[in-house]
């Protein structure tokens, strides 16, 4: 059943990823974005809740994007990424699911009882797609926390009070020359560090 | 610089993924596991944290953690999964790296000022990764909640109080027919209803 070749492709995806900061400013044509996001859309839910949505902002529909939430950033006009994806999560729509019949008798009507927030979890799950898909499409990609302008952002946007977006993703043409993270000076963490067998 | 090719062999592995739920007892090897693994811990972490780590339970190794979190479960014996993945968060490693020099202006020295537990985005991140390279791998997959038993098996596991668990993978070959959750009967979402344009 292993396809090698299928496999070593992945494996080229997974070694390619990387969070990319500097762009090429040309488009993404909007097939590829949908490709990307139809991706995203096959992660798995619990309960097949699916209480994740994807907001999308294109080309000058990103200004207000960087406006609200990163006000001290100029992208110089050839180094933007293209596309914004703000990832979201419903916890009423997780609540609400394990509120049904086949459901209830889990008890996690509430959010006290679940023991992690799997509406974050999935939506995680989902933008990790987002981010290999990108890769796998020859473009780059970006996944950092909105530490500013959230509600006003949320507001302008129309979002619905029930979703919340669990950070922002950028998507574009990778530019030649990126701008790595400092932090990657720290290095990575030993394999025999991440990984524990048969206990820790 | 996109390889049509490699492009479509990773939207075959995208397509096949899906939470796997009975399988044929024989082993995964070892460095199949290594591959899954590793390919998991290129996942992204906030300020290159990585404070995620991952416990492997392969064969009898993972009667331990059927009989504390899911007690009434029995396995037929071609029917169980070979390997238990445990994807652990460590909060700690993660407010411990925001309290460097590099990083203390951001104020996220504690919990409170976290918008979302990237803690657990990360784990999930790195947990999707698994899920989609036992995919590639031709093996199956499946990610569920641990809802019972976690404080023992973490006690049992040696696992240090900072890491918490997000859930559980199990890992193995398919087998012919599997047991579907009954939930996919609720029908998956339009896609239209999940990507938004420009504004909700």
């Amino acid at each position: 059943m292993v396809n090698k070749g299928e496999r070593m492709q992945f494996e080229k995806v997974i070694r390619r990823q990387r969070m990319t900061r500097r762009y090429e400013g040309r488009p993404v044509p909007r097939e590829t974005l949908d490709r990307i996001l139809a991706a995203a859309q096959k992660a798995p839910s619990a309960g097949f809740s699916q209480g994740i949505a994807m907001v999308v902002l294109e080309g000058e529909e990103t200004d207000l994007f960087w406006k609200l939430t990163m006000p001290k950033i100029k992208w110089e006009p050839d180094a933007r990424p293209w596309a914004v994806v703000i990832p979201l999560a419903s916890k009423k729509a997780y609540l609400d699911r394990y509120s049904e019949p086949d459901k209830a008798k889990a008890g996690m009507q509430t959010e006290e009882n679940w023991p992690v927030p799997y509406w974050q979890i999935d939506c995680a799950f989902a933008s990790m797609i987002v981010l290999l898909s990108a890769t796998a499409e020859g473009l780059g990609c970006w996944f950092f926390g909105i530490f500013r302008g959230q509600e006003e952002l949320m507001k302008e946007l129309g979002i619905p009070d029930e979703f919340e977006p669990i950070g922002a993703m950028t998507i574009g043409h990778p530019a030649k020359e990126d701008f790595r993270s400092p932090s990657l000076k720290r290095g990575r963490k030993p394999f025999d560090d991440f990984v524990h067998r048969g206990r820790w």
